[in-house]
C-alpha cells in the first residue's frame, strides 16, 4: 500500500495508560481487490491490541481502511502492512490483527499476524 | 464520571470470604452519551470479579450505572472509571470488565480493563 | 439452608476410583426464593466434580435441591452452601459449580465456586 | 459388560506411527438399559486418541458399541469400560472419551475418562 | 496418493518473512472415494501454518485436493499424506490440518495431524 | 386451579381499543407440581392476544402465575384454565397460549389453546 | 408392528373437550432396527393433534414406543401404523406425525402423516 | 408523548410510487422510562411498510425515536402512538411496527400493530 | 444427462397408497461438474414428494445421483432434469426439489422445481 | 445508476420453459457509495425469480452488481432500479428481490421489490 495511506490515521492520548488493558475493534467492512484477477474481495478485521502512550481514533480507522477499496491487495501481504502501519502510529505494547477474509473458488483464508507479547492480566 | 457517582454503589458483606470463588455479573443494558456528537451510545458490561471483603449488591449497580444515561463518555475512559469505582468500593482480589458497545459507522469497539490477577482455582 | 438439607444425598461407591475421571451434572430446573422479595429466582447448576470414593446418586441430588424450592437464598450464599454439601458427602479430588441465574432487573449473575485443585489429565 | 464384548473390537496397522497424531471419532447412536429401571438410556460418545501402533476400525467399533444395546449399563462405569476396552485393543499414546447423556429426571450428565497423556503438538 | 500429485502446488515467497504469523485456510469441498467399497466419502480440510520462506498458492491447493476426487484415500492416510505434501513444497514454520469427515454409518471421524511446534505469539 | 386464583390478576383501559393490533407476552418462569408424583414441572407460557377494552397488567400476571408454584396441574387441564381466566378478566377480540414444558422421560409436550378468531391484520 | 402392540397404549379424558385446542409431543429417542440389515436406526417422532374425547397418556406411549426397540421397521411403514394407532385409541379431530431419521448413507429421511382436516384456530 | 415529537420527522419523495414495494426498517437502540417507576426500558422497533408518495428519512426517524428516551411511555401506548406519528407523515399504503422490549420480572412483551391492509405482491 | 442414468432407480410398493402422506429426503453430497470450466460443483438436493403407487428406495437414489460426480451439469438443467427422472419412475401424486448450490464468485444459487399440485392436508 | 449497466448482463435461453419453477440468487457482496455522505454501503441482494424465454448468467449479474462499487445509490432507489434491469433484460413470469443493508447509524433497513405474480407451485 502506499505510504501516504497512514497519514489518515489519527490518535489520541491513552487516558489510562499505566495499566495493560485492551482494546478490541471489529471492522466488518473490509474490501480491497485482487491484484491478480481486479475482482474485488472482502473481509473481517479484528485488532486487538494493549495501548500505551496512544490509541488510534476510530473514525480515522474507517478512514484508513476504505484507502483499500479500489487498491490492489494480497490478503497475506494487506494483513501484515496493516498491521505495521498501526503499530506505527500507536506504538502498542502488543497487537494483533485476525484478517477473515470471503470465500473464494470455495475456499476460506484467514491471516493472524501478531506485533510483541501480550500482557498478562 | 463525577465523583458523586460512587455514592450510589452499595455492598454487603462476603458471606464466604475465605474461598477464592467468582462472581460474573451481565448488565446488557448500559447507556451513555457520546461527548463529541451527543448521540446515545449502548454497551453490554460483564463484570467477573473474586470478592474479598465486600460483594457489591447488585440493585445499587443498577442504579450507578443508570446516572451513565445523559452524561458524556468516551468508550476506553468510561470503562477504566467503572472498573476504578467498582474496585474503591469493594476491594477485590482480582476484578475484569468486559464492554460491548454496539456498532458505529460499521465498526463495533470492545474494551477489557483488569484489576490484580485472578486467583487460581 | 438447614443442616438437615444434606440428608436427602445419597451417594455410591466410584466403580473405578483408581482413575481421576470427571462426571458434569447440568441442573437446569433450580428454583428458590429472594429472601428479600419473597419473588421465585431461577437458575441453572452445573455440577463437574473428580471422584474420590464415592459418587452421588442421582436422583437423591434432585430430590436435595427441590428443597430449595420454598426456601429464602442468596446467589452467592446458596451456591457455595451446595458445594459445601456435596463436597461433605462425596469428599472428590475436586469439585465445581457453575450457578447461572435468570435475568432480574435487567441484570444476570452467575457465581462459580471450586473446592480443591483439578487433577491433570 | 461381559468380557466376549471386545472380541468384536478390530484394529488396523496405524498408516502414520511415527508421527502423535490424534484421530476424533463422534458416536451419537450409543443406547444401553438401565440396570435399575430396565429403561433405554441414549448418549453421544466422542473418543479421541493418539494411535501408536494400532488404530480401531470404524465398523468394528459401531458393531462393538451395538452390543449395549440390551445391556444394563450405569454411566459412570460403561464409560470407565469402553475406554478399558479400547486402550486394550489399540494400546494407544493417548485416550479420552467425552460420553454426554441424555436429560433424566431434569437432569443430564457427562463422565468424561482419560488414559494416559496428551502428547503435546 | 500417487507421487506425481504435488507437482500441481505452486508456492510464492512469504511477503513478511520475518514475522511468525499464520495463515487459515478451511476447504469445505474435498472428497474422495473410499478404497474399500468405491463410495464417495467427503470432508472439510482446516489447514493452519505459519509459514516460512514460502507459502502455497490458494489456486494450486484447490486443484491438488481435487485430484483425490476420483482416487482411493483412507481418513488417517490421506490427512496424514496430505501434511507431508504441503510441508515438503513450504517447509513452514509449524503446519497443522483438521480433517473432519462427514458421517458413515452413524458415526464421524475427525484426523489431526501436525508438522513440528507452534511459534508462540 | 381454586377459583380465587383469578382475584389477583389486574386489568387496565386498552389505550387504543380501536384497533386490533396484538401483544405478546413470554412468561419463561412458570411451574406447577404434578398431581401425580408431586414433583416440580417447569414450563414457559406464551400469550398472544387482540385486546378489546381491557388489557391484563403485566405484575399481576406475574403474581397470578406463581400461584401455581405449589399447586397441582396437567399439562393440557391448566393451560386451558389459563386461558379461562384471562379470557374471563380481559375479554378480547382473540387470545392464545402456547405452553412448552420442559422434557419428562425423554419426552416433551407443548399445549396451544385459543379463543376467538384471529383478527386480520 | 404386531397388533397387540396397541394394548399398551392409555387415555384419559378431555378435559376440555368442547374446545379445538392442540396438543404437540416430541419424542426424540424412538429406535426401531432396519428389517434389511438388522442395524438400529433412530428418528424423533413429533406429533399433533387436535384431542376429541379422548387425549393418550404420555408415560403409555413412552412405553409403546418403546416396543420397537428391537422390532424391524421400515420408514414410511413404521410412521403410517403409529398413526393408525393413536388414532385408533384417541379418535381425534385431527392429528400429524413428523418422523425425522438420522441419517444413513449421507441420505436423511422424513415422513409426514396426517389424519383428519385441521381445525381452523 | 408530546405533539411537538413529531416535528423532527423528515419525509422524501418515494422514488418509485407506483410500485407497492415495502421498507423494512429495524431500530435495536429504542429507550424510554417507565411512567410507573421511572426506570429506563429497552427494546427493537421493526417498522414495515409500504410507502405510497413519501418515505421516512432515517436520520430524522433516529432522532424522532431518540426524544422518547427520557420521556415516560407505557408499552401498548407507545407503540400504537409511534405508529400514528409515522402513518401521519408518510400516508403509506400499509405499515407495521412490531415491538420488542426487554424483559422485566422474568417477562417479555412485544406490541404488534398495523394500519391498512398489506398490498399483495 | 444420459437416459441410462435412470436404469439404477429402484422403487418399491407405496404401503399406504390411499394417503396423501409425504415423504422428505435430504441428499448433501451431490456433485458434479461445471460444463464450462470443467470444476468440480456441489450442492444439497431436498426431495419432497407425496407417492401414489410407488416409493423410490433410497440406496437406488445414492447411486442414480453418484453417476453425476463426473458428468458436466448446469444448476437449472440438473434440477430439472432429476425431477423429471424421478417423477418417471415414481408417477406422484406431488413432487418438488430444493438444490442449494454452494457459492461461486461469492453469488449462492437454488433452483425449486414442483410437479403437481401439493395435496391438502 | 446510468443507462449502459444493462449492457454487462447476459442471459441464456432457459432449458425448461414450459414449467414455472423458481431460481434463488443471493449476492452478499454488493456494494455501492451513499450520495449524500460518500461513504461506502454493503448490503446482501436476494434475487428470486420464475424465468420465462430466459436466464441471466450468473458471472454477468456479478460484473452487473460490481458497477455499483463507485456509484452513488439510495437504498429504495437502488434496488427498484436493479429488480427494473433484470426484469427488462429476462421478462420473467415473476420475480423479487430483497435487499438487506447493514446497519448505520444504529439502524438497519432492508427494501424488498416485486415484478409480477408469483406462479401457484
Amino acid at each position: 500500500m502506499p505510504a501516504e495511506f497512514t497519514s489518515l490515521l489519527e490518535t489520541f492520548d491513552n487516558p489510562f495508560p499505566e495499566r495493560a488493558y485492551e482494546i478490541e475493534t471489529v471492522c466488518p467492512e473490509f474490501t480491497s481487490l485482487c491484484p491478480k484477477t481486479g475482482q474485488p474481495d472482502f473481509g473481517t478485521l479484528t485488532i486487538i491490541y494493549s495501548p500505551a502512550a496512544k490509541c488510534f481514533e476510530l473514525k480515522s480507522l474507517k478512514l484508513y481502511l476504505q484507502q483499500y477499496r479500489n487498491h490492489g491487495a494480497f490478503y497475506e501481504r494487506v494483513t501484515n502492512e496493516i498491521l505495521d502501519d498501526l503499530v506505527g502510529v500507536t506504538q502498542p505494547r502488543w497487537m494483533t490483527i485476525h484478517a477473515a477474509f470471503t470465500p473464494r473458488g470455495g475456499i476460506r483464508t484467514n491471516v493472524i499476524v501478531t506485533h510483541g507479547e501480550r500482557p498478562r492480566s
